[in-house]
């Protein structure tokens, strides 16, 4: 939450969140049922502590309604279809309906075929890849997600130019007792919003975050602001983002490079976002009983070892989301106001009577 | 090829290279078709300037058939197949066999569902991914590959204990007239090889490769021996050899964690080593020569952009290996005259005539 002060805070019941961002979305013009599925996806990424995912979103995505960039009433469809393939175009619908209608498809031709690959295009900005590949293990299916980012910020290994974007990929693998592992990461050491505080509060930034505009490290925020952040991990972070957007985008020629539509700078314009999901059902391979238990205990393993000094626990891959989102489901999510007041704006614009309370 | 010296050269005709690794696998009791298998895959790693895993392992893989870890007549089987998927036990034979009966199923099972899965349990060290992912490309598929590494030397972010191996991940892009696009990658940070080279050689090693056994970062080559490698990324790279570990390993019950059987100190053991293979047929979503048209633009496009002052060259993933191969392949191999030497000694035991020559 490194993006919003917590100087005053409002907890939210979770319930109310969804009936509220529900509300929102159907004003701006989509069917209930599209509608709940953003309310969602927006929600549960601000239950998991994930808010830069989550409602305040709503600024930017009811924007590109407003300016024409996306459809709040685009239809997803199988354009083709064979073996555990398929083919989606997403209709310029918003992308949390289409990443819905996609993994539906992915797991139910798993079932069918032991394994899937759903390739996406024509799509809109999807949230998280995270709720994705939890459908997948919800299903009893490892999950497998690679996308796109909506905006170049990153250059190649050697070179200065914004040609890639810090494209996320996912997994996500069942679990017993343990909540289930996944692993949603973007390819940049950091997110280009943390340069952006950073730059807005005059403050500096380690190295390792950015290079400025000539490919020189730079701990000035403004610097960075104006130059590339940098890949995880150097040159295999670069590698990774470069395979993802062949996967995502590259494989349906879908947006890539010199023709991705910036997210936030052209609202106007149609994005034709890609991603590429896959599944793999356990019981094709194994028994899903028996993966549950082993999971299980590999995670009890890891968590099991010995401590660094002055650390208290050792997580595994989304458990800290997952305890997050245990917590705001007891006890509320706590927003920062300002978070609040923007999405109540917009619900006095939109003449939605509901308002966020606990 | 930081762990050799090159101060006496030989330079070596691939072609009699993978004659002569046929020839000494075969002497060490293996069929001739499989010893085949082994020395393309070998002589094909030094070829691309991969040379730790080339030749220079013949010491270790005789060295498991003297002392009865791998079985040099293994036979490696479908023991289960639903859909695009199955299920292969390696019959601890040598791994590049293995390896490549599964890719080929892979590439089998994608051809008729579109997309593959195939889980591979009671193998060995198996030489590199890029190997396989090559053999998906060139099939006109992607290719990618979850393994899990021989050995644990890593810790998970917050511990200290070596609870997990830098199992490495690759995937393969077809191409039309540039080299495929192979990322093969493992998840630390550099190879354990590289520290144990500074320690024999009274070097520091740079911030950031190890930390001591208490969980400090060192620069200390020994202090980093006893210690653990850390991951690629921070905390990413931990999340991500975890993930490759529960596709490679624990989806089918191979060995992970404390049943991991060191591939150097346990000569004489079963590995039980897993891995993951999965091939999405290009022509199943899209049309492959249109793929390979935009995956040739989008290298240009990346080659194409400005470079750092100093940088000659923006590389692609693969690209210098497939640089490396081409050069091989035209002006013979260069190898440390220590690995040439070595490699006689067991043609020498082995009652092997040929010998590597220009």
């Amino acid at each position: 939450m490194a993006d919003y002060t917590f100087k005053e805070k409002v907890v939210v019941d979770p319930s109310d969140a969804r009936a509220f961002e529900k509300a929102l979305y159907v004003a701006a013009g989509m069917r209930k049922e599209d509608a709940a599925i953003v309310a969602d996806h927006l929600v549960k990424a601000d239950e998991r502590g994930v808010y830069s995912h989550g409602i305040q979103r709503n600024s930017i995505y009811l924007n590109r309604f407003k300016k024409g960039g996306t459809d709040p009433r685009g239809v997803s469809r199988v354009v083709k279809e064979f073996g555990g393939t398929a083919l989606i175009d997403g209709g310029n619908a918003m992308g949390m309906v289409t990443g819905k209608f996609a993994m539906e498809k992915a797991i139910e031709l798993a079932r069918k075929c032991g394994t899937s690959a759903v390739s996406v295009t024509s799509s809109n900005h999807f949230g998280t890849c995270a709720y994705y590949v939890q459908m997948a293990a919800d299903a009893g299916m490892i999950g497998m997600m690679w996308t796109i980012n909506c905006g170049n910020i990153m250059a190649p290994t050697g070179g200065v130019e914004r040609q890639l974007g810090n494209n996320p990929f996912a997994f996500g693998i069942p679990t017993r007792k343990h909540p289930t592992i996944i692993f949603d990461a973007a390819t940049s050491v950091v997110a280009r919003g943390k340069i952006v505080v950073a730059m807005k509060t005059h403050s500096p930034i380690p190295e390792g975050w950015a290079l400025d505009k000539d490919g020189n490290p730079t701990t000035d925020a403004e610097k960075g602001y104006w130059g590339t952040v940098l890949p995880f991990g150097g040159y295999k972070g670069y590698c990774q983002t470069f395979v993802n957007a062949m996967l995502a985008a590259v494989l349906n020629n879908s947006a890539f490079g010199p023709t991705i539509i910036d997210l936030y700078e052209e609202p106007e314009k149609i994005q034709n976002n890609g991603f590429l999901l896959q599944c793999i059902d356990v019981n094709a391979i194994d028994d899903i009983e028996g993966f549950r238990t082993r999971v299980d205990e590999a995670i009890d393993y890891i968590k099991g070892g010995k401590k660094a000094s002055g650390v208290e626990e050792i997580y595994v891959p989304g458990e800290i989301e997952a305890n997050n989102e245990a917590k705001a489901r007891k006890e509320g999510i706590t927003y920062p106001i300002e978070i609040v007041e923007e999405s109540h704006r917009f619900a006095e614009e939109l003449g939605v009577e509901l308002r966020l309370t606990k």
